[in-house]
């Protein structure tokens, strides 16, 4: 649009460059620096506007904790995660599709045996029985894949960001067994706000945006041999599947769940890529 | 190059955008969306080397203090700075060209008279009387336009970022007198490194680049009825002309010092456009 308005200044930046040791950097920096230039270019951003984004910047850092990954949630909210997620995953129709990460994995949990629950205190929600199989991308079953899980009390708020649940509430490390099937217990998901009282929350205010994702359980797999799987699965019939805040639904993660005993019951297999 | 890699994302986020109160916010958004999302397409990003960019901006968050702004650097070392400059201070031929703000600036200091010295303390370096004329862009003299300086010691660092320097050490605030004069004196300023022991110095190295900026003063001039003009004085024969860390040389804002009493001298009329 402006193409042409002082493109020295972003040659000038670019060849400063060119003695950068890793190639690959020097790449990535060239393209970014070329794609940032065009935004001040083509909205002829304003000393004022330029003043306010140092200033959300600095306030999106300010807020960073070891239980708070803010740029994680501006990435997230932006769509870029899910972009970053989209060229690194298109496995293809026989892999299950990943979906964003997230900012709330907290590590490596103790492992349970298949079947147990989740929860390290009882909570009011929906009993729910989730389990499957672990697949190769031709339906053979993988033993042995480590199943790490993770999601929200009913409360909408993950251990980490509720000094009143216990550490390790609502997350667990599973393994799948010789046919590949995996089990447990836990309380149906909820959907919930991101945490919104920062800057990326004001963002989305000001962008006439909600905080909210629709109700998911966060799934990490990984066994040897295969690409590590990154993914959700969410609930059908959630209000917010169609306008989650991080952009992460897809219709292949969606599950219905059925009525079991005293609660619901999901079923989901899992389909791994190879390495 | 990947235009049409996932288009769906990125057309989800800039709809999300659709009820932003301000018009204005919605544009910008939508245009950074648009190269951001197109950064990952051409790099086809990694999610190590997101991980990467999420951590780098964390880091740069996290040194950011009350005298230390490390996006403002961030900024000023990818160009960003200078476009925003350029883009809002196109001021034509008649008047002096601006450059970049920098992350030094302390405030306003207390008014001195005409040819006061800016030193709070008596320094190595050469003593130099800066002098000249604020001028409207006819060349007319502009009365009481307020001229604010400031410059680092020769030991190359602010009073800002040096505890063993004065408070307010080599910054003044000067009023130009009826025939647009103004003068003051101070020390001959050095070339110097900008804050490299953090974020920003890492990236400079790995982008084989070096940290200085040529040596130069700041000014800061303000008159009601003109645009205020953010600008510095470079000193002609300076190693870092042709590779300033952050672009702000312009071949009009070079002087050539000359030999004065026990010192030197530098003369430069300012010129400035109406506002």
């Amino acid at each position: 649009m402006n193409a042409t308005l002082f493109p020295e200044l972003t040659t000038s930046v670019i060849d400063a460059m060119k003695d950068a040791a890793n190639p690959r950097l020097r790449e990535i920096m060239t393209v970014l620096v070329r794609h940032l230039h065009d935004v001040i270019r083509e909205t002829r951003l304003t000393e004022g506007e330029w003043a306010a984004a140092i200033e959300f910047l600095t306030a999106t850092g300010g807020i960073c904790s070891s239980t708070r990954q803010e740029f994680i949630l501006l990435s997230d909210t932006l769509g870029v995660s899910m972009l970053v997620d989209a060229v690194n995953h298109d496995g293809g129709e026989a892999v299950t599709p990943s979906t964003v990460f997230g900012p709330f994995y907290s590590g490596e949990q103790d492992e349970l045996p298949a079947g147990a629950s989740i929860l390290k205190r009882p909570e009011a929600g929906e009993p729910t029985l989730v389990s499957g199989l672990i697949l190769d991308d031709s339906g053979t079953p993988i033993e042995g894949a480590l199943i790490e899980v993770w999601q929200t009390a009913p409360c909408g708020l993950y251990d980490v960001q509720d000094h009143e649940q216990p550490d390790g509430h609502l997350r667990g490390s599973f393994r799948s067994a010789a046919d590949g099937s995996y089990s447990f217990e836990t309380v149906l998901p909820v959907s919930y706000p991101i945490p919104d009282d920062g800057p990326v929350g004001k963002m989305l205010r000001a962008l006439g945006r909600h905080p909210n994702r629709p109700a998911h359980i966060h799934f990490m797999i990984s066994a040897p041999g295969y690409r590590r799987l990154v993914t959700h699965i969410f609930v059908a019939g959630d209000d917010y599947l169609a306008s989650d805040a991080v952009f992460g639904v897809k219709p292949d993660l969606i599950v219905h769940p059925t009525a079991h005993e005293d609660g619901m019951a999901i079923a989901y297999d899992f389909r791994l890529a190879g390495a």
